[in-house]
């Protein structure tokens, strides 16, 4: 299987309502920090945390451009996270396909 | 985008590296606790613990059999955490889609 230690954070980070918004907001284009806060309802400091657990797995990048921060998407395109997802569901498939190929041979050995 | 509570409790479910082990090895086929906490390393109420977690995210059920308690996958096979990938991925794709049209006009606008 996949072995990243980088899943952790990114699952990490995935588990939260509001930093899952903020990542959707921002599959829409670029948004300072201040923009982004403002449908949430969240305080600015509040809306930073949230941004500094996306920005440590890579998820968001910041960049302060004059008296604002501008918020995009980061380089983890949620790869390592479909991968993980992937292989999990292949091993189970194999194991239920094996079960099935175990009950046909079952089955015929009776007829 | 899907809105699923049950995405909070799955993706912090995942966030650790033992339960995500726990998992690739219950798609194996059945296990029972201290069948899982052996190779881990776990003492068995450590590994209860991860148990636990998993099952109120539907990713394993447990099942007292006898002086055992066997553990198998549950009902939640990852497809809602594979569906907020894949409509993360659609919206940031339909973004790269419309700024490469934005370009194309500019650069046609130009000759």
């Amino acid at each position: 299987m996949v072995k990243f230690q980088a899943l952790d954070r990114t699952f990490s980070a995935l588990s939260d309502p509001t930093r899952r918004d903020i990542l959707e907001r921002l599959a829409r284009g670029p948004a300072s920090i201040s923009e982004l806060a403002q449908p949430f309802g969240l305080s600015l400091p509040g809306l930073m945390k949230h941004v500094r657990i996306l920005e440590e797995a890579d998820l968001v990048t910041t960049e302060k451009k004059g008296r604002t921060r501008e918020c995009r998407l980061g380089e983890a395109q949620l790869d390592d996270v479909s991968k993980w997802v992937e292989e999990y569901r292949k091993r189970w498939e194999r194991r239920l396909d094996r079960l099935e190929s175990y009950l046909e041979g079952k089955k015929r050995g009776r007829t």
